[in-house]
């Protein structure tokens, strides 16, 4: 007997809604949307809109909105969208201790009611909210996943493309390390049809859209005014979670755990893995340059700080 | 030489912009998202989230956003989704000529600009809004066309498709008339895998449904608490233009100008149509029941008296 | 941790490599094409050549060909295209009993190898193969569907659609019984777009269609000259699949077996069902009109006459 | 007005129809399929079949088999399949005169009855039909392409994937030069998911996978016994043709006009470029090695005498 997938998606806001609708489009499994009590009913109200989208679109996905945890009972996947954006006046440090403790209780849930799901984590700082969810539920590292660098190179793609006017299905980005600033892209592993894309982009060209990419999430985010990127982001979550929930093996940078890869420790940070039906089912360890290196920890280090700040 | 489409969506709120997205995922076109200027920024913050969606779904469509009407210069097609939505307090006579001076201000543009293109409307009351929108712009009738129809066959569908478990694809639901509950509902062409549909679902259910249906629209704005539906509204205009843009001779039903169907005269009302290349390329005359076509009566009256008032 | 299924497709020749191909296509598995020993590498070679398509068409199904049914191994899906095609001077009889021997040896070895398998089977006379199937492996009824009336459905819809110029997509055909001649066309439950088709055809022209629609296997036989059709055949079979590896609650007619619905039993007959992730999950029963009744009970003593015949 | 593409497809073996059947699945646009008067009846067949798959693979292309040219009037693109096979005691001169004289002919019935169109050739040996079809039609070069890399590329890939076990979708192979032996690989610009492909495969491992792809085709011909390749060859065809009607500047090898780049002129030969709305729209010069410019020369040079020999 075959069973459509269940995938819970924490969190209603324009992120978590838009990766709904585009893991039904998919047709990758029946999907609860969860948010708080507060917005039960936006969030049942924006599920059946979108499941009202499934005679037109063709997808047979069931939508169903909730606050209650009960509700994911047995998920098959979780992505955790939940969090805050850090606010005027707020500092980073509050930003992360909020969104940690938002974390914990997202992941003691998904713990007790979905306790042999793969997750996916979006929430801010990804490297770090991975991390909490990672010790929060105790699940084994390969199914606790955080997403940051298949957004990083679709933008980077995005960028190239314009920039060459050619296809974005021919562009192959590359980029390891944290999130924006922290980034560290690989130019020479970077490529279109195949051709190193320094053959075809000059230096100074090329330094632009690195640096546009690193401010990618800004760019939006002072563009909206209000409220950050999100249809990006959620195409990046769906990517992940159709690579795993189909089995496909697909060569992605993804925000895992280390155990001594790149040498380091007992650190979610962006390398580029395997993701298959088993999650993270391997690292690929790349030779860096020694600057590429020195950059690498910097952003390790800037994971590690924070890390050591939420423990205290 | 193949040039790619180029598509106009006029108003970049909820479903303008999940319009935009909808047409990109299927790369039926290059898309000019299109709002007014306090709202450039944001329309060109969402035009390009999306646009960077587009290497990880592998969608080639340029989106980009403006305030500037020159920028959908010889587009192919224009949807229009601007306009307000009712205030509380306000009435339905102020709404109606709030309404229809933007329709108006964005038909002359729209003429102006990209005068062969073909329009879809969702602008609201849209029996009256594609009236006036077909009137100002001067354009043949069969190239301004209403969406209404498709949106509420879909929420029936969707709702029958619950009921009774089984695909959403395979239900094949029918209204006539006015949009919400002025929708004049065919049970008996409705069916599921080509069985009629009142063989499968008791009459009081039946009727819970189509009640449900009439007041779709209302059930999603009443669960958000702020705003309205968007994403089974956006699907819906997709549907449409896709039939169009690619010359599918859809069988759907339309917001079409009568001259003489159904006995209606000078009016844009719902009926079923053979949507294709050129547009609403056939009416199709069903035989009603006299209950139905009193109902349909009501319909069109509704419909010309709030044309009559705004004539005034 | 997530598996692809794995598909298991009897009989290498034109339907099926065309079956392995769609199937890829989709991603609904991985496939096992399967053929006689004398044709191994033949077999070998469709699947390589189908698998060298992957990369283009971005699937990544994994597609091997074999003539040993070890490699069936725990297959989720067994599809049997296999069986002769009636040949110049062979008696329906003989046709019969060869490929009941065929289908008895293809069962055993189903039982054997994926005993939680669901069956498709093509394999003609399909009403009379399927029932073979069902007794030779043992396997619960819902487990065991024939093909028969998704490929009617698609030659009738195909031929209005060209009828009428409109697009297949919105025709809704519905045939009871059996295959080809002793097929039984509703044509008070055929519809476009929701409308009944008797408005839109003429009754002679609807005469011609549902004749060519029965003889529409012969048609492509007679065109051919050598063989018979595929493409349409393994685009049902596939449909059906779908339908089952998706969990999709499809409305199709499938060759059923009966245990009293219609008035029939111990007996597989085409008849309306919803297809889902355990198979026929369940047969729709519809009122039929006395001529209608007559005609289904000649579909179902001819495929008595040669079950009873075969018996012998 | 939009209007359907339409595309001509000579030749409806085994390639020419699965060609077609691709482009139907894919909605390009209205096919014709055509072969010569003996075959006219076969041809009619197979398109017939294909086309009454459409109802359930959810296409509209219409599909039609003819032997006459002139029902590809006014075609928007024509893909030419036709060519023998080589058979045995035949030498390859013997091959090359043949399929030369098949070329011409079919080259001056594309000039007269559809001399806007865009033509895409896969008859063997590539580089010199194309170059006949390019002579005899007269039209400009962008409009006259060759497929080779492609389908190359994609053997490549799918060998890659299988000895990595990761997705197909994470590869990017890049080829140079002829079709098959005489294909000049650049391993150094071929990567999975931008990491270089020879730090993840071992230079044995490596070259048994560039041995397996030069002799890509030879090793279905000799699997299939009888015949040659034509699920990926049509794959390949499709996806360059998609490339073209949908404009999506592509960067793909194409079998390509040369006036100088990479040192050649007047000859077509396996070079990267853009394929968008115009065909090739660019050819892109990347830097050789001189090892790979002497097997680049190689390839040439080989084009060269065929075609000396084939003017004589």
């Amino acid at each position: 007997m075959f069973k459509r997938k269940k995938i819970a998606v924490i969190g209603a806001g324009f992120t978590g809604a838009t990766t709904a609708l585009m893991l039904a489009q998919k047709e990758l499994g029946d999907i609860v949307l969860l948010d708080i009590p507060d917005l039960e009913n936006a969030t049942k109200g924006k599920a059946l809109d979108m499941l009202e989208a499934g005679p037109v679109q063709a997808f047979n996905s069931h939508i169903r909105g909730t606050s209650r945890y009960e509700d994911m009972h047995d998920a098959d996947m979780v992505i955790i969208t939940a969090g805050m954006a850090r606010k005027p006046g707020m500092s980073r440090d509050e930003l992360v201790h909020t969104n940690a403790a938002i974390m914990k209780s997202v992941a003691e849930n998904v713990a007790n009611y979905a306790p042999t799901s793969y997750i996916l984590v979006l929430s801010n700082p990804v490297d770090v909210m991975t991390y909490v969810c990672y010790q929060t539920t105790g699940f084994p590292k390969n199914r606790v996943i955080g997403q940051s660098g298949v957004l990083d190179t679709a933008r980077f793609n995005a960028f190239v493309a314009m920039e060459l006017q050619v296809s974005v299905e021919d562009i192959t980005g590359f980029v390891l390390g944290g999130h924006g600033d922290d980034m560290v892209p690989l130019i020479r592993y970077s490529s279109v049809g195949g051709i190193p894309i320094d053959k075809l982009i000059p230096p100074d060209r090329l330094e632009v859209i690195v640096e546009r990419t690193r401010k990618g999430g800004g760019e939006i985010v002072s563009l909206l005014g209000n409220g950050s990127a999100y249809y990006a982001p959620a195409a990046a979550l769906v990517h992940m979670a159709e690579a795993i929930l189909k089995d496909k093996k697909r060569v992605l940078p993804s925000v895992a755990y280390l155990e001594g890869e790149y040498g380091y420790r007992d650190i979610y940070l962006g390398v580029p893995t395997v993701i298959g039906g088993d999650g993270v089912e391997k690292i690929l360890e790349v030779q860096l340059t020694e600057q590429e290196k020195r950059d690498l920890d910097r952003s390790a280090d800037s994971v590690r700080q924070v890390l050591a700040h939420m423990k205290k």
